[in-house]
């Protein structure tokens, strides 16, 4: 048999790297999953997932979601169904419903993660098909929001039950891999609709960048995730742990928090206020509240949303209902 | 007298904030240096800082750096210099020979910096005009390096002797706010040269990037910046208490070190490995060599620069070198 193309060996070294890691040992021996649209990636990471499946003697279960959203939409999956099976694989079509809220590339996330995590075999990792470009383009999604480490770090590569081999694999090497296993796979129109954001930053803004900035740039925003994905989870243990010796009946110790860095003070902050029940908490909340914390000159406490209003006594901070609105206020 | 324009009102506040604020403290009641090109941004600051240094009773001296790369450039420095003795500051221009070591911008830059620090009075700080508009093309500036946090960090408020009070200012708003009070700025041709990184970043990508994520970009990622800034100095923090347990004699106990998150490990690492001599550590071999702590399998140590080697023996890490290179080779 001549050596695989490099494009295969790509696609299934960073599968079986993945599958072998120690994180991923829990899931050793059950079947895998494999969620599949047709498009090139999801076809060379199901083609590479039944290369690894059949050296461990395990079975592979394609996955397709039908999202119902294009006419033809049931044919492009009863095809996918049929290259998974091919390609050795079990296959079922999924149709689910797409609601509206939130925007349209929302919804079907929503909807297809929903799916698969409903119809996984029990005890099965999903593998999904991110690329390095897409890692590339949820940073700068991310980036937009501007809301700290955690809105452009990215996806993880194993976040049980899902599984994305491909974080560092580009989109054109699962292309090549495709090409050269003789699979054609769907192009899906949505890919080049300039009405999605993520289009247009895959189409316009990337490449423009990557002019610019002289190359690289996708992998240096996915090295870039994975550090801060790190950071933020080393920064969280730490901050839970602060938390275990500030809080107490509720309240935070004002006194023994602002020992702690900034970053720090305002992570347990944030945890703390969500478990108390106020939602949505901005950058701004987060540094008026710490201002109570860290410097305290008798002020009084800001609102919050969810009609919350923080206050400061006798070194500890409690979160209360603002009471009544004046009327017509 | 009527109350200052908005814009006028804004870059005051900029100013009076970060003087006033406890960081700035050890400097207050020495003399301000105010860094000045004549363009909008520093003008507006060198008015700003006027008007502060005014009720604090301190003088403010402006320096006016003289890079000789354009024609005309001692004019335009002399016209500078001119219009900082009407604001009440005194001036100085300072010519200095930019080499080309690393790109013109970068050298250029060196330079300047080297200029201001040797000539600011004793005890100063040196305000410089950088707005929220030079922050975000920083931070995307560090993106495409990949770096991790510290990359797209950006620069910091205070940095003594070095303060930027307009980090949090539009540069629209430095404009207006020379135009309100009768100040013609000088427009640096530099500044719309397309050969410039930056300059494309300013007039391409970013007016693009606001298009497709509908706006608020650049306040994002001034916004991220000051974040991940917080994280890192937390981490750092963290990691040189980290150090200064597990170093001993020049080594590294790998044992102890294996107990502390990735992020705070690695960071341990390159700070060992950079006072150990070893140069330009990429994240790549940072990755090299925390395997031999968190995954040793009894592996050899990673070649590093500058013709060194990692290795592990009895749980100790140290630092080599790494012998003659065969001839040749």
């Amino acid at each position: 048999m001549p050596p695989p193309e490099p494009a295969v060996s790509a696609v299934r070294s960073a599968v079986r790297r993945l599958l072998g890691s120690a994180e991923a040992a829990p899931f050793r021996g059950a079947p895998l999953a494999v969620a599949c649209s047709g498009g090139a990636d999801s076809l060379a990471l199901a083609a590479a997932a039944s290369h690894a499946a059949r050296r461990e003697g395990v079975a592979v279960h394609g996955l397709v979601v039908d999202h119902g959203l294009q006419a033809g939409s049931a044919g492009v999956a009863a095809r996918a169904a049929d290259q998974l099976r091919e390609l050795g694989c079990s296959a079922r079509v999924i149709a689910v419903e797409v609601g509206r809220g939130g925007g349209l590339e929302a919804a079907a996330r929503r909807a297809r993660y929903a799916a698969l995590r409903a119809e996984r075999p029990p005890g099965s990792l999903v593998l999904l098909g991110h690329t390095l470009d897409d890692q590339a383009e949820t940073v700068l999604l991310g980036l937009g929001r501007g809301s700290g480490a955690r809105s452009i770090a990215g996806m993880r590569p194993l976040d049980p039950p899902w599984a994305r081999p491909f974080l560092g694999v580009r989109r054109a090497t699962t292309e090549a891999a495709c090409a050269a296993l003789g699979l054609v796979p769907w192009q899906d129109p949505h890919n080049s609709d300039a009405r999605f954001t993520r289009v247009r930053l895959r189409t316009e803004v990337l490449p423009l960048l990557e002019e610019v900035l002289q190359g690289g740039v996708r992998e240096a925003l996915a090295r870039t995730a994975r550090q801060l994905r790190e950071d933020a989870d080393a920064l969280d243990e730490l901050a839970a742990e602060v938390r275990e010796r500030v809080e107490s009946g509720g309240a935070l110790d004002a006194l023994a928090l602002r020992e702690v860095p900034g970053s720090l003070r305002r992570r347990v902050l944030r945890a703390w206020l969500l478990a108390r029940g106020v939602p949505e908490i901005t950058d701004e909340h987060l540094r008026a509240a710490d201002a109570l914390v860290a410097d305290w000159r008798g002020q009084g406490g800001p609102a919050l949303p969810g009609d919350f209003v923080l206050r400061r006594a006798h070194g500890t901070l409690q979160v209360e209902a603002a009471g009544r609105k004046p009327p017509d206020g």
